[in-house]
């Protein structure tokens, strides 16, 4: 390591917080934005839910263990995060499921319009859903309409039935001003709903303050809480009184047991609840969210961007570097945790990268991203990240033959 | 233990299966039809999936550990359980979410028809998520009937599209012929959707050769999945060319990593996956569905039988158990692996028998549930719980004022 990077690592305040997680020996791990490391706090209350409380208190664990209220005291916790109020967070299904649940939502709430706008380069998953919802309810009670970011502020018209937009690009780590465009898309009579997949727990943020209407978000990128965590979503307090959801299963209930023929819906946005929640996974978040018990995200915030900062900076002083086509905004208030680059070979560089160490992801067609958890990454991560991404380019070993073909998840 | 269950156990080839379980001292668990216990090969397989595959390989588990074909993995062990060919069944998400999936399948595929037939007893999630639905398609495109166990076959005329039933009643034990029903919904133009979540892993069944079109099952009762284990759904193959379902999330997608912009289908039951799934808990199941590796679900049902008709015996023979009213059928082939009676002060009761030690539950207003989990239940069980159940009714136990309210869940 540089002199520069080790004193960057002495003076940062968060430096100790790397101990807490389980991070294999030598490797450089720059994907916490696909999947967050391991808590080693996660360890022991996974293991105490399994062997204790499943295993020892069995089917009274519901009570004993309060399983039946942990979506509502994970999404308090979480709503801590975010700049919500109590009674508006829920962690429950995965993002996909809950941006069914909140277009739902949205366009009851907004009728008679029917049109969700949304951007061409946010997450598939967003556009997808709302693509079934289309499928499902007719073209004549909604309509998808997608245009390129640039152009939103020019499609929000009286159409607009609901915003759906991504606070950071999972392409580009690009950011959009959520307060901005909230009150853009208020203004124009729309709702604003927002994932918040790769802002959650790395972007301080005022859900309430900004009056947005509805969110969802991500438990296992920089939450921490294990592959396929449970998600979150957010429903602000002023649509309590009329908001309903289609996936009306008996956890939504007004009272789940007494096993009334008729659904009547929760309270706020416990009616969002619909099925029995897998608590094994829903345990780990939870005792991964201790982590934020030690840090403000305005701390996270700050580290964040010293680090991308210094990763760019690098980028830009190696010689060796120069073919690679940063897409991640200069301008710190406008990129999220990650630094995304283009290469026509990002593929064989992706592999060749993770074959020295370094774990970065690859996204087609030709992206590398590489993503910065400040919970436990490191400025030297990003030195030695630079310093092997320079020797690959040296090399060229990212032409070689074995990175010729993908496999199908990448 | 009187010598006659001794003897039963003694005789009993699935007793030596009991051991792999996790089960408290002297418990008698009567409750593994609403969460089963512990088998103790799933320590180990969390404790590997977490500490290891998450802990130590991180994202590459993706492809490492093969957590991406998970839900297909589990889904083809479960289909092995139920009577279905490779290529039909998925783990994913929960009942509530998956009958979503299935209902708007079945609409979609049956329509212009427009009822779901549904009946009254059936656990209420069943019908929430029905009504979800009606609330979301408007009643010209989707109606709810309800109609008493009895008049199914008189129900099922040319305006029926799906008819939905749950093999064994959580309330009654009682079992539905899912052979005759299937064959009277097609006879009526109707598809049949099952739940089998008190069937799946304690009553064999043959989904294919009955032509079912569809089913869904539980992955936390019989199955000992874990509390809120993941769901399990079933597609016919037959509908594969032309279903689809409105949660169109990425990993229903086609080729998920191409990240295009526009949804399309995955292969047959794969489209039915939404979002990304809670590793760790489907881990869980998937290790407790090693259990089934030893034992095929016929034997299962042989001893479910026995010691169901142990129980009823026991109810029968004993004068202080004669006020208890049972729901459950005396024929055998009628019954699923529990044994429900009413009782005025059935919660009283239900509260005095865990108290000493007999776990067994409530449901609202007066239901008391025995359930009989074969892997792990002993004919000792059987009769310590009706010995205790006489001991706490001729002492009136069940009236005493510390039982005389309920918690919020029971």
């Amino acid at each position: 390591m540089s002199a520069l990077s080790s004193a960057r690592d002495a003076d940062d305040p968060l430096a100790a917080l790397r101990a807490q997680f389980q991070l294999p020996g030598d490797l450089v791990y720059l994907d916490g934005n696909s999947l967050g490391a391991l808590p080693l706090a996660v360890k022991e209350a996974v293991r105490d839910v399994v062997e204790h409380q499943w295993g020892e208190d069995l089917i009274s664990s519901w009570n004993k263990h309060d399983w039946i209220r942990l979506p509502m005291i994970v999404g308090e916790r979480i709503a801590a995060l975010i700049g919500a109020a109590p009674g508006q967070v829920l962690c429950t299904d995965s993002i996909s499921v809950n941006l069914f649940k909140l277009l739902a939502t949205a366009l009851d709430l907004n009728a008679p319009r029917r049109v969700i706008l949304a951007v061409e380069e946010d997450f598939p998953t967003d556009t997808y859903i709302a693509q079934g919802l289309v499928e499902l309810l007719g073209d004549a009670r909604c309509e998808l309409r997608r245009v390129p970011a640039s152009e939103i502020s020019a499609a929000l018209n009286d159409e607009v039935a609901v915003l759906m937009l991504t606070e950071v690009s999972y392409r580009s780590g690009e950011r959009h001003d959520m307060q901005s465009l909230t009150e853009a898309a208020h203004a124009a009579g729309a709702l604003m709903l927002w994932d918040l997949a790769h802002s959650a727990g790395v972007i301080p943020m005022a859900l309430d303050a900004w009056d947005v209407d509805m969110a969802v978000g991500c438990g296992y990128k920089y939450l921490n809480g294990g592959p396929g965590a449970p998600a979150f979503l957010y429903v602000n307090k002023r649509h309590h009184g009329r908001a309903s959801q289609p996936l009306s299963g008996w956890l939504g209930h007004r009272n789940p047991f007494a096993f009334s023929p008729d659904y009547a819906a929760g309270d706020g946005v416990l009616r969002y609840q619909a099925g029995t929640p897998p608590i094994v996974s829903m345990v780990a978040l939870n005792a991964a969210l201790d982590m934020f018990d030690q840090v403000s995200v305005e701390q996270i915030r700050t580290k964040s961007i010293a680090l991308t900062e210094y990763f760019l900076q690098g980028l830009e002083s190696r010689p060796l570097l120069q073919s690679l086509v940063c897409l991640t905004p200069r301008d710190a208030s406008r990129r999220g945790s990650q630094v995304s680059v283009a290469h026509e070979h990002a593929w064989g560089l992706s592999q060749a990268l993770i074959e020295a160490g370094v774990i970065v992801d690859f996204r087609a067609p030709d992206i590398l991203r590489f993503g910065f958890a400040p919970l436990y990454n490191r400025f030297a991560d990003a030195e030695k990240a630079l310093d092997i991404l320079a020797r690959v380019m040296a090399e060229e070993r990212y032409l070689e033959d074995r990175f010729a073909t993908r496999p199908a998840v990448t």
